[in-house]
């Protein structure tokens, strides 16, 4: 544990939508004075999950409460279930029923799945309000809160229904990754290996080293956090919208949702970084057949991740994933498709990921076919 | 009738957003063949109304067939009733069912509804998928169906969901006012005089000379109909988001939204164009109270919305409109409030409509009970 200091910030510059991150211990105590001081006039709802009002709710409501500002809290049950539209319209109709203005801001305090579902509230209500991202996730502070990616699942798949909104502040407080339990501390470290695994070998190095420090929560977690946020915000700078290269981001991600969908979503069986961590395995493994890496990498990034704890294997996933017909049929429902062909991460090496937008279904099928058997 | 020409093309300058508004007679029986020339490769969903598919949809799915376009088609319930969030999931599910891709477009074929709920739909299916707009009512030909405006109703109010959403393309048939009712061909007709009223006299004195001939679908109608789409493509252009001057838009609308809330949007009561006939009348009334126009204006524009058989009145519509205090509630939830004070459009006379944004609610409630209570 480290005293309170001033937040890291790292600015995501986005044009008229430029926004920044903050990064720090106990930043949630305080965010009463940092909102007043950044939306003069402004009123707020805070939208969170049960869960996680149960430990931060409190906190954050003191310190709008001293900083004087008017808000209302609306609580949904936690859980992926609640990207739905259902929850959607419930969150919609707390917002207008507390009267809040185009000006006025919602907060999102929570994972991934209040991030997306007020982000995507944010866009829609009186044709776009602002929204502040207050992430209690690892997951959330390093890749769903940054990026502007909104949205909610349907029977057809995951995120199928939202819209690009940029939050207009990101306020990381990383004490509270001290009260998620350790399978979910992991599962959002998938994602800071992957900005390792996308271009920065470095980074992948140092990570290697110092995983149990991150893990622990000290100073290494809010510099593992700034540097994952710092190569979101990049990569979303230059491509905000998903045109191209931001397809980086989905390293993994393919067959990661493949997987969460044959597995209803159940994070009893597979959580999301799970998923990705699997699928960032596969990626490697699948570049290594098709003669673009060395399989050795493909190793190297399993070990890493099986030593935090990490599932690495198909067969780690408690019920399996059906046949290679059902993942195939996930893969190409998956916005990523563009007109029959596939758009995939590969990569030529640890920190040499791209974008490929050739891979023929033969080839994952193929793939997979021999996965699963194995 | 005039023989067929070329379609009179009405350009809307938005940068990457750009698009284009073509205005002719019998545009519907060609479109295939102008979607193959635009968007080649790409898939369609038709999405329209009951009444509309009656009368349209045979032609248009000829008009794909015959261009060999990929389509799939989805009829829902007419009227306000649909800009729900359930019909939006309804339509979500078809678009997602027919497996569209996000380079696909969706089609609206209808009226200002359909208009609505096909943009909002294509604004949050893959986080944005393009649409092309057919209106097939004057209301939509002249206003709704350009500038971007999507959305549904929530019980808080109309429009209160929804997004910017540009269209790829605008198709105004006008021989598909043919098939409309009088009284919804007088009702769009009262956003084509809005244009004149807001800064463009002499064409509210060539609507005054020519209405006959709009009305009977001479060439006066598209002459009409092109330039209401200019005067709004001119507004949009230059404030997209509603930021300032589009809200010049709205003349009329504050006060029209209030009694199609008091009618619960009973399109058997009132329709949103008579609606705004009767808030235009007020608004240049209001204006003259507060010693900014000439009385005489007000009573000139009631006069020409009279002879063309629009209500003018609050009295006009059937069952009245409740109290001054239900009005003021409506007024002040709806979206043009800021910070507790009333963004209202008056006006210094014919063709000098302006924004006002210190209207006070005692201003208004004065000026609504001595209304109420003639």
């Amino acid at each position: 544990m480290t005293a309170p200091t001033a937040p890291t910030v790292v600015p995501v510059a986005l044009a008229d939508r430029s926004y920044e991150i903050l990064i720090g211990r106990d930043l949630l105590a305080g965010a009463g004075a940092e909102l007043a001081r950044r939306f003069p006039g402004a009123r707020y709802a805070v939208i969170t999950d049960e869960t996680v009002a149960e430990h931060h709710l409190d906190t954050l409501i003191g310190s709008l409460t001293e900083a004087d500002l008017g808000f209302t809290s609306i609580v949904v049950s936690p859980g992926e279930g609640s990207k739905s539209f259902e929850t959607l319209e419930d969150i919609v109709d707390g917002v207008l029923s507390a009267r809040l203005e185009r000006g006025d801001l919602l907060i999102a305090l929570g994972g991934g799945v209040i991030g997306d579902l007020v982000g995507f509230t944010a866009g829609i209500v009186r044709r776009g309000m602002r929204f502040v991202q207050m992430p209690t996730s690892l997951l959330a502070q390093v890749d769903s809160s940054v990026g502007g990616k909104t949205g909610i699942n349907t029977r057809h798949g995951k995120n199928l229904v939202g819209l690009f909104h940029q939050p207009s502040l990101v306020l990381a407080d990383t004490a509270t990754l001290d009260t998620l339990d350790p399978r979910h501390l992991r599962a959002g470290y998938a994602e800071v290996v992957k900005y390792g695994l996308i271009d920065d070998a470095a980074f992948f190095h140092w990570l290697e080293a110092n995983h149990a420090e991150i893990f622990a929560g000290g100073p290494a977690r809010i510099g593992a956090i700034a540097a994952s946020c710092r190569a979101k915000a990049a990569v979303v700078r230059v491509d905000e919208k998903e045109a191209g290269v931001r397809a980086l981001l989905n390293l993994g991600h393919t067959f990661g949702h493949a997987f969460e969908t044959a597995c209803d979503y159940d994070p009893e069986r597979l959580v999301h970084g799970e998923g990705v961590a699997i699928g960032m395995v596969l990626a490697h493994e699948f570049s290594a057949r098709l003669n673009l890496a060395s399989p050795d990498d493909a190793a190297r990034v399993a070990a890493h991740l099986a030593a935090v704890g990490l599932p690495t294997e198909i067969s780690d996933i408690p019920g399996g994933v059906g046949t290679v017909d059902d993942l195939m049929r996930s893969i190409f429902q998956d916005k990523k498709v563009k007109r029959g062909r596939l758009t995939f991460i590969l990569t030529h090496g640890i920190g040499e990921a791209f974008v490929a937008d050739d891979v023929t279904p033969d080839q994952v099928r193929a793939f997979l076919e021999d996965k699963l058997a194995a």
